[in-house]
């Protein structure tokens, strides 16, 4: 289409009209920079929606209340989990894993969660940990099955250790340690961990 | 000190006069009885006073705070460790430590703390943490250590496993499978863990 140089509305005064997922997008950053900014007990859906210059009704056309927007964001900013690692054998693909799922905790999201789960109230809480286990958890535990099926066809480990136990052993030990020690589960802990609960856990009897 | 029928007062009409120990056992049990009826939120010191029969002079003496109080009654109710199990051989040792701490968050002030958690804010619910670390985690990790050891000397368990790691695998898995898997920990999963993840921990190589 021509238009002419009298008629032709100057770009700049053009409204900002976005929509759906680009719209969404801006939303989920404003909700996380609000976050990172004013927390969650400072966060409303009016500021999220002037950060993300739009109105309210936008906002909460999608999201029906506080928890499901950060709930949403939160989620939508952490890691994704990478392909299975394959590095060559079950100790170094397990210490992958695991600094995956560390790096997925000390992103800028995971710590927003951490806070949030923090300030919120109990039943709110319940949600954030909800996305702690879909958003890391059942993820990396996927990984860990490839990570034990793939040693056992490997002859690395026992055939008998693919069981819910076993997958269960890692997030349990990182969440526990974290919680009731204050662990930031670094390099050292993480291969002490590897090397005195899960190689012997995994190895075939007789090795 | 002979009283004659004429000045004594009948025993019925002298004032309850608790000391020490026993009007402490009164309040902490007060304490455990409104946890019961009104729950955490509806707990009050003047409350606990009333139940106990004194004064709430007598109550903030000895605990400062609703915290103080709540957590000093829980502990003091929730069932003792006994010794260490010695039913013959690791695994029913084992199962035997693993019911105890069963019994201890199923025991009323278990169900009573776990409650607690629930209705009070996340900075509270990190002193009734701690209430279930030291009064449930701490012992039966002691008498786990036990356990291993008297395994080791008996050639059941492996002369390594006896490491920080290993230790925490068991408190970890019931707290992880409780909290993100709604476990109850009955019989059937006890064994379940104790054969699928803890033993092959625990056996000597080769065995």
């Amino acid at each position: 289409m021509v238009t002419s140089r009298w008629t032709a509305a100057p770009a700049q005064t053009a409204s900002l009209r976005r929509r759906g997922p680009v719209l969404e997008r801006a939303i989920l950053d404003a909700a996380l920079e609000q976050l990172s900014t004013v927390g969650w007990n400072g966060l409303t859906m009016e500021g999220v929606a002037a950060v993300a210059q739009t109105g309210k009704a936008a906002v909460y056309r999608r999201w029906p209340s506080k928890e499901d927007l950060v709930a949403d964001a939160l989620r939508a900013g952490l890691p994704r989990f990478e392909d299975v690692p394959d590095l060559g054998g079950v100790r170094e693909d397990l210490l992958e894993l695991c600094r995956q799922a560390r790096e997925a905790m000390f992103s800028r999201p995971g710590f927003a969660l951490r806070a949030v789960i923090h300030e919120c109230d109990q039943v709110q809480a319940e949600r954030f940990h909800a996305v702690i286990f879909n958003g890391v958890v059942e993820p990396s535990v996927k990984l860990l099955h490839e990570i034990v099926t793939r040693g056992i066809e490997r002859g690395e480990v026992r055939p008998d250790a693919a069981n819910d136990y076993v997958f269960d052993a890692i997030p349990a030990m990182m969440m526990y340690r974290s919680k009731m020690r204050g662990s930031e589960w670094d390099d050292l802990e993480m291969e002490e961990m590897i090397d005195q609960l899960v190689l012997p856990l995994l190895r075939p009897t007789g090795s």
